[in-house]
């Protein structure tokens, strides 16, 4: 099927280009693990292909990641709101941690402005301390800088960059193997997370214009739909982790969505069949129409409806769990031999009722 | 004495402002401790106050601390010389852990891009490699983000804005009374470091113009001149400390100068007289000069010659011991009652011999 239709590499993203740097920064991180091998602080083997390395000091065991949320602070400028992107913030890194079986306990945010605006600080920071609750953590310092011109952003306010590390410690007995056959439970998203925002802003220009953000969708404005907050998954699977819920594998759909992110779990021989999707929002299936977004790109760039997938030992007592506190989850489908996702397509197009996605390599 | 010289102030950085800000992040941060209180991550009660807070996991300590390099930045651009600015960024966060008796040990890192350019990340992430050999840490991870015009810089490469945030561990034993009598121990720096650029850039701006790094002084460019890198001097002291030099406090010349900076080892009641500090770079006099910046405000702005004071228990010894390892230290003044700094100015004015600094609240 031929599209005119926007991808995220006409929206201005340059993944092969991003990834050979990814890799370069990559490699270079390898080659100075020895500076501590031996030594608090050495990184445990194997542990560094992820997004969250884990370190060794003496038998203690501490988990770290690093994001930021990119492109979706504009939508705060935009609509003069920022309460809420802390939550965004700390869903990146809280999330991404237990994604690797490690529960969150600190993060340390840098925020780098063009000029202070306390009123704007002020919001950004009772955020949060909101969103540190959710995700049971200590905020432990962090920067402000002011730079000036290094940082821009839209409509004459305050700008600014913000960006976190967190860490946090393993949860003991975490994880397991993950086999043809296993269930995959989906946890429902409240929206776009932190990823995407590239290719939504540039839809919402093309379609609407520099005042996108105005324009009302179902009687509320595009603005205020990209800036719905990210769910902070990781307090409610430690919780589980606690209550005796055997986690086996733990998927955050973040950039590159399903196929990117379930590879993680997947073991070498295997991808899945996904029957029983969430669907994605109605304001996300909107945006994806207004941008003639194919199908098989708005899975590989956007949650689509889907935050985490998750594998336990009773993928039926962890959605009972869950729903009790608050959290829609669901069997969505199941691990199987082969290399590629299968999924009942619930995209705009839907033009057939089945989707195979390629996995990530 | 009147002056019509720039300060700081004028420069484009509002103290008050940012001081406000930061105090509405450290008391949201405050506010989150309880959420790990009693549990992994619990943060080391009276630790906050610092830059590098402590966390407990268990019986193990990590300290943790983050920051950039701000407009340094601008210099690797205007110079397009990409290779050390890995210096100045460990140095702000692994001189900041020593300075509380912390070992570095772990960097995370995030770039911030406008658009990638795979040559300047290959030299800054060459050089991150020499500087955490220099540091003696491993780097675990980090984050590169596209983010299109919120970065920007100067002229037409790519534009990027460089974070840390570092972990380490405590030196057992590190610390001890500082008190009146006490001989401080001052460490030679290179240059600026990353502090005091905004003030450096309005000077040369206003003197030379536009394309002020291409002027030359003294046979080198303004450019170069200020790009030099920062001395990352923690693996000195991590030696130091491990050949049974006990170090009683670590001042850490960053922002704010001596006055800021001594006032963080110094007890209530007690100021200093440092009539043995290094002399500022002839570069760096030379700066002031142009800029017409009064002595107390460059001694407030820079770090004029002295990028740690140290107090040990045998100041004599530890002089010796850093010299062997190629760094310039001597005892440059003593702890005595009194609440301010009175030094032998080696300013470009030095209208007085002595100059007497109120330390900061």
């Amino acid at each position: 099927m031929a599209h005119d239709g926007l991808t995220y590499r006409q929206s201005g993203v340059e993944v092969a280009l991003g990834d050979a740097c990814s890799k370069l920064a990559t490699e270079a991180s390898r080659r100075t693990l020895q500076n501590r091998h031996g030594r608090a602080g050495a990184v445990v083997p194997g542990s560094l292909g992820g997004y969250s390395p884990t370190l060794a000091f003496g038998p203690q065991r501490i988990g770290v990641t690093s994001d930021g949320i990119g492109t979706k602070i504009e939508l705060a400028e935009r609509t003069a709101s920022y309460h809420s992107l802390a939550f965004d913030l700390l869903a990146m890194v809280a999330d991404d941690l237990i994604a690797a079986g490690i529960e969150p306990s600190n993060v340390a945010n840098i925020l780098d402005v063009d000029r202070l605006d306390a009123s704007v600080v002020s919001q950004l920071m009772q955020g949060l301390e909101a969103a540190a609750a959710e995700a049971g953590v200590a905020i432990v310092g962090g920067e402000i800088a002011e730079l000036g011109s290094r940082v821009g952003g839209y409509g004459p306010g305050m700008h600014f960059n913000w960006t976190a590390t967190a860490l946090g410690v393993p949860l003991p007995g975490f994880g397991g193997q993950v086999s043809a056959g296993d269930t995959l439970v989906a946890v429902a998203s409240d929206g776009l997370r932190s990823n995407g925002f590239s290719l939504a802003r540039a839809i919402l220009s093309r379609v609407h214009g520099e005042h996108w953000h105005e324009t009302l969708w179902q009687g509320k404005s595009w603005g205020a739909w990209l800036l719905t907050p990210s769910r902070i998954y990781c307090r409610h699977l430690v919780a589980a982790h606690e209550a005796g819920i055997q986690l086996k594998a733990v998927a955050h759909i973040t950039g590159g969505g399903l196929p990117s992110k379930l590879r993680r779990i997947l073991p070498s021989g295997c991808g899945a069949v996904l029957d029983e999707l969430f669907p994605p929002q109605d304001w996300v299936l909107a945006l994806q129409r207004l941008g003639g977004v194919a199908d098989a790109e708005a899975y590989r760039c956007w949650n689509m409806g889907n935050g985490l997938c998750v594998v336990a030992e009773d993928p039926a007592g962890l959605v009972a769990f869950l729903a009790e506190r608050g959290l829609q989850a669901r069997p969505a489908g199941r691990v199987e031999v082969g290399n590629s996702l299968r999924l009942k397509n619930l995209g705009a197009e839907a033009g057939e009722a089945w989707l195979e996605l390629p996995l990530d390599t």
